[in-house]
């Protein structure tokens, strides 16, 4: 079964990952295993200079997997940038709902997240898939507004529209 | 298609990692896709405190994917210690070696690292499917023994045994 993915998007320093971070727990609460997809188009940075894994890398691995038994990581080099559906079937598994953070552009369920204070106009409208936007003020766009705060309320969105 | 495994194998500070790391632009002049699997037991630490993948592991997600258009990494919560082959099956793509680093009692091909100053007994034997023993000396218990500098004819060992 494929699993139901809602991107979390909105400009820089919008507070996506702080909404992410607070959704997480809030849907793990009520049962449900969540997982996430991050996308930084320069990069990340990962592993710790020196470590094992950090050197098998570095000499040219094209993958490196560290696992122990509570936790596995992989590290693996790619020829081009994956779509989130190829993300998702390539490397989720045993997870009952994925939040995506920094895509833009995809055919996924969106929440926006917007604040009035940086005084920018949103990234998103009701025909790229908005479920809706999460504010702390109350843009009229025609899709719901909700409270950048109410994690509730933003969770039962989730939960209604992608896990019921 | 099965993708050739060899462990290499050692008590602490004999070099195993030193070996992975010499044998990985080995291989990789040679043409062959190499990806490595390291076990630790006592668990590990990777990505860094305050990034955004840090941040979504930290609140509960089962699993994080971080990508970029060259790269991907995925850290995932395990219920239980998977075998080598588990990992190599569900975590590895796309390499035509893999060189394990840590799994003691797998029922793969083996080099052993040993270095004679380290004053310790070797930890297979010929029955622990050792193909060789990489060393500063020569013990002798009915396996090959190349040098533990010797990284060609190591490399040439790998590719005669697991890659012809």
């Amino acid at each position: 079964m494929t699993i139901p993915l809602i991107s979390i998007v909105g400009k820089s320093n919008s507070g996506k990952t702080t909404l992410v971070e607070k959704l997480i727990p809030e849907l793990v609460k009520r049962g449900y295993r969540v997982a996430t997809i991050k996308h930084n188009k320069h990069g990340f940075d990962i592993d710790h200079e020196g470590k094992d894994s950090w050197r098998h890398k570095k000499a040219g691995a094209c993958a490196t997997v560290i696992a122990c038994p509570t936790q596995v990581a992989l590290i693996e080099d790619l020829e081009r940038d994956l779509s989130l559906d190829e993300i998702r079937d390539n490397y989720i598994k045993n997870a009952d709902v994925i939040l995506a953070e920094g895509f833009k552009g995809n055919p996924f369920p969106k929440i926006e997240v917007h604040r009035a204070e940086l005084q920018r106009e949103l990234l998103c409208g009701k025909e790229d898939n908005l479920l809706a936007i999460a504010s702390d003020s109350k843009p009229e766009i025609g899709v719901p507004c909700l409270d950048i705060n109410d994690v509730k309320g933003i969770a039962d969105l989730i939960v209604k529209n992608l896990l019921k």
